[in-house]
Order: structure tokens, then sequence, then C-alpha cells
């Protein structure tokens, strides 16, 4: 038995949830949030009871030391020596990483080398790891990155068609997201199968959102491109366009590539084309209203993931079990439905609608009736128990 | 009988083609390029002999001048009254035209309201009616609109995911391409399917390509967004990506916006990954060397033309015919079968490959076997031939 934390850290955040390994029991679990800030919000959940502190925290270093203070303090932990290994979530692990692998001075400096392609996500998470460094020194710690499950693919898949030299050069390609999640997913998917060649696509729809074409448990496509603006439009993102979008925006509006980039990522999707909120469930309740654009986003929403969906039907080669999971995916019924009703013709699905309108707030369920020629599940995603896994496989086993 | 000429007025050349209507009869046809030059090239057919003089041709009124003047010359027509009417190709409509129209003031200064969104070809297109209003000031003209046949989509299927202002002001949209010829092969595909509800998939693939998807005549769905820059990989072009790639070229280049436009527009595609040509040729004959960058560029294309159709046969609800036109679709065996490939698992094609290797140079046949569950085949398209047709009956009829 040996206590294993697993680490999220964001440019101005810090989430992380201690297990008890290999049992994969979670002893507590919070978030430090506004780091950076006088006004620092740090919240830990434990024995059922939830406690929120408004304190000054200068920098991730602080956010480490009063989580670790906070645990002694509420002796979940005795001394800092019963942390066994910490597994840290990493965005973006470029060509270089196909699985996690311990953090140490190499893995260091590619994960540094990668910041271009992931300025603020690469930059928090080494600033997040520094931070362990000093508050636990003698504690192993594993990399986890969000790309590596789609290290498997094949250069046609992750090539995009620009001019040669930008790829070998810049690295300009396709990494995909939510690897992690994806990797949990075929694995808790697979028992939906009753045959040797497992065909599945996995949709991680939350606020950012992948779909991704598995077979035998290795990710053969990914919807993501080279950042998490790429794939399926999402809540404020666009996903992808024809690039002469980006040109014509710039045209008209005179605005700069930097300006754009922003409101690709953060003033489009269903917020871009509704005007409400990035909120699907704003966006939602505002269609149920009758409101137009609110509705052409959702839809807009449903027949990418439908178009996606299609892809990779025949990238595959059939399909066995379409995934739905993570905030909307596990939660909304609705945008489901946005999406199962532009497939099931094509591909002969049959849904309980019943059962998808219940099925929400962490359940795994069939939506699928026994008619129907590819299962469709929910199934609630786990990545922090991937990163715990990895950290006390690595570390400790 | 009545003489009508088809009309293609490009920046720097102009295509015709006259036939005899209402039988559709080919009378001659050429193409004056280098329009602006000292050395421009004028090609005229006629009587299966071909011509081409090098001539000073300084304007597009020139070039209508010297092309009227041989006719008469070689005797094809006795007086310029013999023309009866002429259809301009125009490939931006915008949302105004769902079809033909004459080519009066109204439309005129449609076409010119258009331009931002077609810069080079639009304005050539209004050059060149301009020139024939002055060679031929009483021939009656048409307007025949590549993006008409489109207007039929719903807006969940050309809405870009951006700011709804740049829809609504800039008029961002998709509208698609090649629509007189999806049209044609529309028409002439219906005659293989044997059920009311007609679901078919049209691939127009030449250097420049898109996929349309059609149910029953009507258009719902095309890969070509803005710009002819979106969809599929293309020999020069990129298709559709990851909107981030716009901005990371720009950010490790220091490139300007329309340097990277102009590169996803000419250095990209097949030319840009292989580093050949942008003669998919060329291409193919490298890669058949065992030249690595010069089969990915292939791999990626038919990769993209399988993204498509397994997303169309989604939208459809199904499909019952795959038709393969234009440049590469109705050549090349060998980038068919790129694609075909590609498919043949999810959807249940069976294709006779000694059928698609023996079929090129104009030959409209069936590729897929009796077993297919949805049949393929080859048809040549003939957007000139549409051209003329909505000529003679908006203008003769």
């Amino acid at each position: 038995m040996a206590k294993v934390m697993s680490v999220n850290c964001g440019s101005s955040s810090f989430k992380f949830k201690l297990y008890e390994m290999p049992e994969e029991k979670v002893i507590c679990n919070g978030i430090v949030e506004r780091i950076g800030h006088d006004d620092a919000i740090f919240t830990i959940k434990y024995n059922g009871e939830k406690i929120t502190n408004i304190v000054p925290v200068a920098d991730h270093g602080v956010a480490v030391q009063i989580v670790i203070d906070k645990m002694l303090e509420m002796k979940i932990i005795k001394s800092i020596d019963e942390i066994k290994a910490t597994g840290h979530r990493i965005v973006q692990g470029g060509a270089y990483f196909d699985r996690s692998v311990p953090f140490d001075e190499d893995a260091y400096k590619k994960i540094e080398s990668l910041i271009p392609l992931a300025p603020l996500h690469n930059k928090a998470h080494l600033t997040g790891f520094d931070a362990f460094k000093k508050v636990l020194p003698n504690t192993p710690a594993v990399a986890v990155f969000d790309t590596a499950f789609h290290q498997t693919m094949a250069p046609e898949d992750y090539v995009f068609p620009i001019p040669y030299e930008y790829t070998e050069k810049y690295m300009i390609r396709r990494y995909g997201a939510h690897g992690t999640s994806h990797k949990y997913l075929s694995e808790v998917g697979a028992k939906y199968i009753d045959k040797e060649d497992k065909k599945m696509i996995i949709c991680h729809l939350g606020s950012g959102a992948s779909i991704t074409a598995v077979r035998n448990g290795k990710c053969v496509a990914t919807s993501m491109g080279l950042t998490p603006l790429g794939g399926i439009e999402m809540n404020s993102r666009t996903g992808d366009m024809d690039p002469s979008v980006f040109y014509q925006v710039a045209s008209c509006t005179g605005k700069d590539v930097e300006t754009i980039f922003q409101e690709f990522n953060k003033k489009s999707g269903l917020y871009g084309v509704s005007g409400v909120s990035n909120d699907s469930r704003d966006v939602s309740a505002k269609a149920a209203e009758g409101d137009y654009r609110s509705q052409l986003a959702l839809d807009l929403w449903g027949r990418r993931v439908a178009d996606f969906i299609g892809q990779y039907f025949v990238r595959l080669g059939g399909c066995d079990l379409i995934i739905f999971s993570a905030g909307i995916g596990e939660n909304d019924s609705g945008s489901r439905k946005l999406a199962l009703t532009r497939i099931q013709e094509a591909l002969g699905i049959e849904i309980d609608w019943k059962v998808n309108d219940e099925t929400f707030g962490g359940k795994e369920a069939v939506l699928s009736t026994p008619n129907s020629k590819i299962k469709v599940v929910v199934i609630p995603t786990d990545e922090e128990v991937m990163i715990a896994r990895d950290a006390y496989n690595i570390c400790l086993k």
C-alpha cells in the first residue's frame, strides 16, 4: 500500500488527487485556483467534507506547500514521506513520448523544448514539477502525456498537407489530446466487444472535445490536431475548417494572426455561433426557447460529431462500439441525441432513448438496443486514476 | 437549331466551346492563354484539326475578337449573328444565385459585389463578359454559377463555427465549388440507381477537387468551403485543417497572412508533402520509384477522400452510388485505388480492379462488382454542356 498523488498543473491552477495504491482508492482531492493572486481559492475534499479557503498564493511553490501542509494538518498524511510518488499530467509530449516516463532531466528538457507547441500548458507543468521538487524533494515523479496514446497513428493520419519543411523544421503535425482519457476509455470499453479484433470510436466530449478511432487498444486516428483548436466544433473553439476562413477574417477585419487565433479559441464554436455562452447548457436552454442561432450552434456540433464518427467508421473498416464520455458525453443526453440522430440511419444504430435520457452523473450505461449494429455506451472517464496507475507502476512496482 | 457558346474566362485565359443546340453537338472549341502578353497562345479545334497561333493579346476584348474573327475566317460561322447566346461560367455566386440567370445589370452588380470572396475569378468573369458585350453586342448571355448547385445545403452544412458576425457581415460561409460538374454528374448518375430515394457521393477529383453528398438531385453537403482551398488535400492546396496550423506557421516563420494563404494554395497538398510536383502523375511516378514523401502525399490524399466519403455516407443515411470524375477521377486508376482500398471494408464495396485499371480517357464505367453494397462508377464530367444548356434554355426556348 502506498499513497500516490495525481497532479495537474495549469498556468494559474493546481489540481490534485491522492490515491491509496494499488487499490486505487481516492483519499482526498482538491484544487488551488487563481495562483498568483492574493485571493487564491484552495478547496480540498476529504472524508465527505469540502473545505474552501481564500488565501494568498504567490506561485505554484506556495500552492503545493499549502496543500501538503493542509494534508498534514488534517492528518491525511503523517509525514511527507508517505507520498511515495507523484504523476504529472503533461499536455504536449510531441513525438518524443509514446508512454509515461520517469520525470528525469531528459524528460524535463524535452517537455521544455515543446513549449512552443503548447505555450501555456507545458510551461505550467514544469513550474508545477519544480514546485513539487522543492516541497517533496525525495518523492519520485512520472510524466504522463496527453499525446502519448496517439503516437501509434500512421503518418497519413498525422501529417498535415502543408510544405513538408514546416512538418520537419517546426514539428507542425497532428498530436491529438485527451490521450489519457481515450486510453482509459478504450480499456474499459474493451469488455463490451466479444471478439478479437476490437474497433471502437471514442467521443471525449467536454468543453474541449476529441474523437478517436481505436483498434485493438491502439489509436489509429484522432480529431484534435496540432493544438486543441482542431477537430469538431467545441464550446468556444472552431475545430477544423477551410484555412481560407482564417485568411478571410484577417482580410476583412484587419486583425492580426494572434487576435484571430484567440478568437477562434475563445469566441467561436457554440459561443460564437449562438452568441449566448460557452457553456453548452446555456446554449441548450436558449435553443429550447426557440432561439435560432442557439439551435444552429447545437446542430453544427451534432453534425461535426457525426462527421467524425462517419470518417472513423470508414477509417476502422467498421465499428463495434461507440463510447460517449467527458462532461457533455457523460451528462448531456440532449447533446448525445444531436449526434446519435445524425448517425443512426447510416450505421444501423438503434438507441433506447429512455436509457439515454436517464444516463448522467457518472453512470456507465449501454444506450443501444440489442438490435443495434453498433453498441453505443456511456463510460465516465478517469484521467487521474490513469496518472496514479502510471506513477505507481513506474516508481513503486 | 442555334449556335450557343460556352465561355470560361480566367484572369489570363479565355476558354470557349461552340455548340449546335439543342443537339449539344460540339462545333469547335479552344482557348486563348497568356492574355496580356505579346506572345499569347491561341488554340482552336475544329473538324478534327487543331490550330495554334502565337499572337499579341492585350486584353480579354482582343481575345474575344480574335476568336470570333477566326471563326468567321474558318467559316465556322458566316456572321456573328449566328451565335444566338453565350453562357458564362461564374465561380462565385454567393448566396444570391441558386440557378443560372440572364446576365443582366442586376446579375452583373451582384457578381461584382462578390469579388472579395473570389478576387481573381469573379473579376475576370466580368472582364470577359464586358469583352463579349463589345464584340457581340446583340447576343444574350447567361451567368452559370459554380456555387448554385450547393445552395440547397442546410445551415448546419454551410455555417462555419466562427463568431456569427463574420458570417453575417462578411458573408464568410461554405459556398462550395464545381457545382455545375456535380449537377451534371448527379443527373447522369441517377440512371444507375433503381429506386426513388437516390443517395450519391460525387467525387470531382481534379487538381482542384471537391466531394459532394447529393440526395435526389439536391446537394446536401460539399467539401469545398469559402474558397477552393477547403475540403480534401489537393495537388497544391491543403484542404481543411486545424486552424492552429495557420497560426503556427505564422508564428514560426514570421510570414504574413497573405504569404501563408498563397503557400497553402500553391505550395501545399501533393506538391508540398512530396516536394516533387503539383501534377499527381509526377508524384505517382516518384512514389512508384519508392520515394517516401511522394507515397505519403498520395496516402494522405487517399485518406482525405475516404474521410469525406465516410462523412457523407453518414450524412446521407447510407449511399447507393459513388461517382469518380474530373481529371484524376476519370483517368487515374491508381489514385482511385488509393481511395477505394480505404473505404471498401467499412462500406462493403467490391471493386473489379481490372475494370478500374482499364478505365481512363473519357470512358464511363461501372467499377464495382454486382456483389458490392454500393455501386461505384466513373462518369466523365462536362461542365461546358451544362453551361450551353442553360444558355439555350434561358435565352432561346
